[in-house]
């Protein structure tokens, strides 16, 4: 097969090479003519180092470097050189030394760049989409790539460490019938009949507890058929596991070493363990969301003590219906009207009703629309409340603790900054409710039906307070992942299903195969799932996932660069056992255009 | 969360523990009755310790241990102690100590098993699959699915060892108008457009070179819908790579330093490298195949130059016709005629019209119902040819080579038998012919398009003897891989299909996006794709790779478990744009009894 292509690698030659003969392969990172001298800054995987190429010294040469442009594929042979005197790049890992070409020539040439190969470039993210593989080329990308594979490594180091075996689950499933977000794939041994694609391998995990295997985990790739938003791909990857004969805080400190190793493999930092935990209602009360963002100071404030028996009638008349009046002290904002405005917007937008300011002035007085229809008790027990003192800014939402919370959280997220934009808050949210809310006040199962419950009499009698054993993990203010405890009595399990109103019937259709595998001595088990892309994405300070993804899809589910997806042929879903809603067998599957747009589809 | 539900793992308590209390979680494996007093085996994941419940001594634990039947799932707590003397079991690791049981609860019980959790019950492959959870539980699955993520852990490690990044591809991809064994996806936000699932990650991985990876490596879940053999599945894992600025060489030596890893892991022997290089045409020659099983010895011997000139009409009719008479030393056989015939039946199952047989008598002479038709001069060529002494028998088959060769490989295959079962041979076949020969003589492409020929000039003016830079790895007379260098020039690629066939229109449709890529600086790349369930499958010394799958299909795609594949409601296929063929919008998708079978469909 010849000689190897390639001597060295160009970022890795230093001034100890000076005097080497090498031949290096890579990209044509940028060329410069300076009289006839021609310098290329060859990139390849490992970096970037100068080439020199002088026409005089070596015409064939320098015939080659004079037709080069930006992002042929080259090699180099020649010598490794130090730098003349006063040329050296400190800003270069090879920057003391150069490479006198002797020989160069094209591997394969590149058509004009659509964009630069360049972090500096502000290029339309379905551009970027379309040309991936140049967008790959970039530094920040090829980051991001480096990252997640170590991330990932790094996490599988961790579980085999302690002790978990890696199984593969299947990703062609059984449907359920309320699959709704189910991604479907025709069978073409049994057309008319479906596989799904698993939205978590939650079942065959819990099988292979039944199954004995004791410590499971899988980076496993996941598919959800939901409406996207700006964070969610069809596909997506999670460290899954699961383990027999434990319980939430085997869970909980298994994870805790997995963060350890990914945080210390991505930042070179050591994360002190455990982590903080709050319940879930400690959170919604200390930071009105489930995923809160610790780093930003201004945790929430009940004032419902300092209003009691207020002559405010707008917050009296929320008191007495049973609501709450809570805020956040700002700190010193400064703003003026109009920002306290935007503010009420944001609060406004989250379903509050208002948002009311106060902001303390240096004599202790209240300045705000509503001062005057506090009392100074009123006013010295909020400022009490919520430690105010001169240029605060005060915020408060008087509402149902439903609406409150998320309002606050909104107003909090807005104004917050953490100190140290580096910090790692990860924290864990035990204790969530069996039920949620709805706006409506209905209550809908926050968790697959498999959860444990604190109590199963209590789940029944007093829903709206029940708790499970579910537990999220969350890091600066967005979850990474969740998990649970889970039912391993068929007993518990048939109680469970018959709480939320599902009928043995709907129950054995759904999960039958599931619910006998119970019966076959099911140890207790409990599990979590990570989400990759979302883990990854703030480690490497990026504010969008498909930017740690290396081929992610569009907002609308769509690949630019393949144009995927596509219509495909009568005859093809024919031998499905299907067609075209409304056409006949002769017609083609597909409206015209339905493939290959990814424009308005990638902002955010 | 209360006490831990285990002190110890059941399978690590040595004579060293005795005295300590203990606490155990596991499945019943055992249990006897000898007059009132319960011997247990209890089994988790890291072995089998006996327990001994004396009801006199622990009432209550005794009342709950008569009623225990296998399986059941169950907490022990009580003292180590020795075994009295004369009842230690040596063939058991824990079997110089048992469990003096203070307390014994039933975590879950188990109904009636289907069949017995032991290597030695012989139960139906559906049933098992049916129960795979339960079937898990028994000692070689488990096994099993150790070996598979060690094996996948060891790749891992040497992959990363050797300076890969592990990238992940979509699943979710650009089906191609010819696929027609693509898995489709029906696209729920574009009803009427599909996603392929991949059949490999391989236009994604070239992609990554263009992208400046260099070094690419995944597992990768891969979907081929085609019809069921006894070897494949619906879905598979393949450890999948891709190198750029690198050669064949650079693979070889690169999957060479993986498979020393893996067999150091599973087997703990240290392969010897490099593995021996056959070209396709060697292979072929020598062995009938190209995935030879070299340890069986019985190389083919061409005898065209023994039977040159001979009068014996069968054979001269054939090698004038330009066809070839090769045969095998079978060594001294014994067989009687009946056995002989079953040979050439073999034989004729490969399409030859026989196989002729000569015994060699002690004398020398030949014993053959051809005998009489041969010359003492071609007598003494074929057993020179031969290498053949008294006791030896010679099976020799006359026909075209494309039908010689099948035929004496399958007849070598039931012949042969290693010296050392244990035996691990692995060999690369090298150089594939650019076509391969249908029986009809009609050529078609052997690999994908990609696939980098030795010459495309040769290609195209003698494309029957055309090489290309392709190659696989075989162990055992296993296919486990294959790769090949790719074309990375897009004027070579051009060229390359136009000898294909493959017009402009058909290529830029089918490959278009992918043809524009190679036009922005490709390196020269390489690549290689491994399955393994095939490897670990030997390594275990399975004869099925469904044994080293946690949850495999059957060979009509069908999981006895879940019952998957299954219809679903016609309003769901209407989300998708799609309806059941032949059936109005209010009709049932999928017919009746389409879902569930498993029926004959395991065996194999």
């Amino acid at each position: 097969m010849g000689e190897p292509v390639r001597s060295d690698r160009a970022g890795e030659l230093r001034a100890s090479d000076a005097g080497r003969e090498v031949r290096l392969a890579g990209w044509v990172a940028s060329r410069r003519d300076l009289g006839g001298v021609v310098f290329l800054v060859l990139r390849d995987a490992s970096g970037e180092a100068q080439v020199v190429v002088d026409p005089q010294a070596v015409p064939a040469a320098g015939e080659v470097a004079k037709d080069l442009r930006d992002e042929y594929c080259i090699t180099v042979s020649g010598t490794v050189r130090p730098r003349p005197d006063g040329t050296v790049n400190p800003g270069m890992a090879t920057g003391e030394i150069e490479v006198a070409a002797a020989d160069v020539r094209v591997l394969s040439p590149s058509d004009p760049l659509p964009f630069q190969i360049d972090d500096r470039a502000d290029v339309d993210e379905v551009r970027r989409l379309q040309w991936r593989y140049l967008d790959l080329r970039r530094p920040r990308m090829k980051a991001n790539l480096i990252a997640r594979s170590r991330a990932v490594s790094a996490m599988r180091r961790s579980m085999e460490g302690q002790g978990f075996l890696e199984v593969e689950t299947p990703t062609l499933i059984r449907s359920t019938p309320e699959g709704a977000r189910d991604m479907l794939v025709p069978s073409r041994l049994r057309a008319g009949s479906f596989y799904a694609l698993p939205q978590s391998p939650q079942l065959f995990k819990q099988l292979l507890m039944i199954g004995g295997v004791e410590r499971y985990y899988q980076i496993a790739r996941c598919y959800r058929d939901e409406d996207f938003r700006s964070d969610r791909q069809l596909e997506f990857a999670q460290l899954d596991l699961e383990g027999a004969f434990w319980g939430r805080d085997d869970v909980l400190a298994t994870l805790e070493s997995v963060m350890v190793e990914v945080a210390r493999e991505l930042r070179g930092v050591e994360l002190s363990t455990p982590f903080p935990r709050l319940t879930y209602r400690e959170a919604m009360a200390r930071y009105g969301t489930d995923k809160p963002d610790v780093r930003l100071g201004m945790e929430i404030c009940d004032l419902g003590g300092a209003f009691a028996g207020t002559g405010f009638k707008a917050f009296a008349g929320v008191l007495d219906a049973g609501g709450v009046v809570r805020g956040i002290n700002a700190g010193p904002l400064g703003m003026g009207r109009s920002g306290l405005d935007a503010l009420g917007d944001l609060a406004k937008g989250a379903g509050a009703k208002g948002l009311a300011w106060l902001v303390v002035e240096d004599d202790g007085s209240l300045r705000s629309p509503i001062a005057k229809f506090l009392g100074d008790d009123e006013a010295a027990a909020v400022k009490e409340a919520m430690g105010a003192g001169p240029g605060d800014t005060l915020l408060l939402v008087a509402d149902t603790p439903e609406i409150a919370a998320p309002a606050l959280d909104r107003v909090r997220r807005h104004l917050g900054e953490p100190d140290d934009p580096d910090e790692l808050a990860f924290l864990w949210v035990i204790d969530f409710p069996v039920f949620e809310k709805a706006p409506d006040g209905s209550l809908a199962p926050a968790h697959h039906p498999f959860t444990s419950p604190h109590d199963v009499d209590e789940m029944g009698s007093d829903p709206e307070h029940a708790l499970s054993h579910a537990y999220d993990l969350v890091l600066n203010g967005s979850e990474l992942g969740s998990g649970s405890v889970r039912i391993h009595d068929p007993e518990v399990q048939r109680r469970v299903f018959e709480i939320l109103g599902i009928s043995d019937e709907e129950a054995e259709s759904r999960f039958g195969w599931f619910l006998e595998a119970l019966r076959y001595g099911t140890p207790p088990h409990a599990g979590f799932a990570v989400g990759i892309d979302r883990l990854v994405s703030i480690l490497q300070g990026e504010p969008n996932i498909r930017e740690v993804i290396p081929f992610p899809k569009t907002q609308t589910g769509a690949d630019p660069l393949t144009k995927a997806p596509t219509p495909v042929a009568a005859d093809q879903l024919a031998e499905l056992g299907l067609e075209a809603a409304g056409e006949d067998a002769d017609g083609v599957a597909g409206g015209d255009g339905a493939a290959g747009e990814g424009g308005g589809a990638s902002a955010g």
